[in-house]
């Protein structure tokens, strides 16, 4: 047995978050050979199932539909739902409650914060600044609220903000963890220089809320939404979020300013009137099958501290990248992931000119990561339930198809 | 026994869509006595569970997710849902394959259609017309829609439409059925009043679809959306859709332009390339549990026609007020609804000074229907599941309720 693999098991012995594991339907682990078990590596893509979510949604479709019907709105708490689970979500990105709401996606959540932001700006503000790396989607719907509301838009690394930012700046667009490489960005101090200059801050949480601290309120986040499928597990499209932060809600301007959103959303008004506090980022009827899974995915989280949770992630990602190093050729992959930890997400992005190809033979042997166009291959570490021996045999399989 | 409740009887009997009520999980039916069972009449705010949703969930759930994890975005039809689904729901709105997309909320699919259509319908056209009787969210979405893209909103009934149009309007955004006195607008002669000045019409078919002939593609409707937990019983704020008519798709310009409706998605281009077709309608990341409930729940509709829905839907709501005109003192209720056939929807609405007590007091006897403010009691007819003797029953409890 490789000194790796014993290394593993023993790290393994000591996780403190291992029991977690249990919480969700996953294949057995590895055994102490690190036998031929499957391993999931794609939960920065979607997040495997909570071992009581069927049971919870199944409850939702057949009793709080099927036999409440109509009631269900009030005796099960539908109506309340996204900013109910808004607040569950809060605790783990730093969010004291009452700031955020659950629904639409994050394309449309962007949307509502960009607009919003905007107008929160000021007319003397024309440009907005978004992260040139950033997902795709981000850059396209941050043309678009440029469009709409007459502001130019600016791709630029984040490197780049400091110097980009002016007095014209309303508003700057950032990822917190790079999706391609995995790179975490620096959240204070970029939110601090865009405050410098008197823009808002809005911050994409996508890959980093779940994996790692974010401290949304402590560091003076202006606006952030996120996905909830990928390490908050809530299922295939699961609702995304809208943080809105406390002393930005009487301002917050949407422009989806659906019925959900109004003071009085059963007063049948004509005129709109919106309603306090962050359920102005609510829009129409909330989607309530894919709310309550998420509402019980968010289970697996008690008693978890998000600190423990970046501990362990940092650990299986430096052992990745020395199980690699141990095994793979050198010069066969180039790890673009940051090596220093302040800098990492709780991905591994390696890049090679097959990478499609040996992703390919890599989720045929069970070891299930993505490709990421043109030549990434990108390994997620969920660290509630990925252990060492699960890290230690994708190194293996890897070494493998790369040869 | 009375002669409506024998008569009920006999039309139950000879009702050829009678037997469709076994596709949906409801309480039993009054027995030949009239006797006490639940009476579901809210199949208009949220349709009844259908018997095999429950089943396909467990297996989204379970297997799809659970076990197949990330590989069923392509495995499972994932990643295709929501332009197959919308070819479910094309044949009952009449129109062909390739036109709607299923995703997102209706008051988002109204931003995204009135954007388009005003940008479609070009610049010297500056005003928006809205239905002033329309259900309150896509007024208020119209009003976003307009300041976003500099028109005017002018607010007229449907009737006043005709004289309203001008050279100025772009667009006019209608609703097929009126959500509260449930009257049924003649889409066919207000969408060539529209075109004849030509302008865009847009329509909402929350109310309609599912429940009668819509005929979108035969009367040349250019942009609709509609939500899918009513009659066509998707389940609680399940996705609902955008239609974009097949002359328009070139052009069609989202202000959502999220990253599954680009060309390529997958390509992660930071500049944007709409996709062909109803595609562009798509925004972010499909929501897979509700959309494929939505999928099952669409099952129920084989083999039925919308022709033989209409009959059975007027033949109810005729019955139902026969029932209360035999039944209830006169004056006590004023029917809003009204009686041309050619103008009334699925679903009834008395109006009486105490009307919120009443209903409560309904619902506390299983005869389920709601109240929309301030004086509104709203019944429902979903032909799919209602039959005459509810009908009767419903009347008779109402009877009671109301003396």
């Amino acid at each position: 047995m490789s000194e790796l693999l014993l290394r593993a098991g023993k790290l393994d012995a000591a996780d403190e978050l291992a029991h977690l594991r249990e919480r969700f339907v996953l294949d057995p682990a590895p055994g102490q050979d690190g036998d031929e078990a499957g391993v999931y590596l794609d939960g920065n893509s979607l997040g495997a199932l909570p071992a009581n979510v069927a049971d919870r949604v199944a409850d939702v479709v057949r009793r709080q539909w099927g036999e409440l019907r109509i009631r269900s709105w009030e005796e099960s708490g539908w109506w309340t739902a996204p900013e109910r689970i808004g607040d569950r979500i809060a605790p783990l990105v730093g969010a004291a409650p009452g700031q955020i709401v659950v629904g639409d996606s994050t394309s449309v959540n962007v949307f509502k914060a960009l607009v919003a932001a905007v107008r929160m700006a000021g007319d003397g503000r024309d440009e907005l600044l978004v992260d040139a790396t950033t997902f795709p989607t981000d850059g396209y719907i941050a043309e678009s609220a440029a469009r709409l509301t007459g502001r130019t838009l600016r791709a630029v690394t984040p490197a780049e903000v400091p110097d980009a930012l002016s007095d014209r700046t309303a508003a700057v667009l950032l990822n917190h963890v790079d999706y391609r490489t995995g790179r975490l960005h620096d959240l204070p101090a970029l939110t601090a220089a865009v405050h410098a200059r008197g823009a808002l801050a809005v911050w994409d949480l996508c890959h980093s809320a779940g994996a790692l601290p974010v401290d949304l309120d402590e560091h003076g986040v202006d606006l952030a939404v996120g996905c909830t499928y990928k390490y908050l597990n809530g299922g295939p499209g699961s609702p995304a979020y809208l943080y809105v932060r406390e002393e930005w809600q009487d301002r917050f301007d949407s422009p989806l300013p659906g019925w959900n959103s109004h003071a009085e959303p059963f007063g049948m008004s004509p005129s709109y009137t919106p309603a306090p506090g962050a359920l102005r980022g609510r829009v129409g009827t909330p989607d309530i099958l894919s709310l309550l899974a998420l509402e019980a995915a968010l289970d697996v989280w008690d008693g978890v501290s998000v600190a423990a949770v970046r501990a362990k992630s940092l650990a299986l990602t430096d052992f990745f990248l020395e199980c690699v190093a141990a095994y793979t050729e050198p010069g066969r992959v180039e790890c673009v992931t940051p090596e220093r930890h302040e800098e990492r997400g709780s991905q591994i992005a390696l890049r090679c000119p097959d990478a499609g190809e040996v992703m390919k033979r890599l989720i045929a042997r069970g070891v299930v990561g993505d490709f990421r166009h043109p030549d990434v291959l990108r390994f997620g570490f969920t660290p509630l339930y990925v252990g060492f021996r699960d890290v230690e045999r994708a190194a293996r399989v890897l070494r493998d198809e790369l040869a």
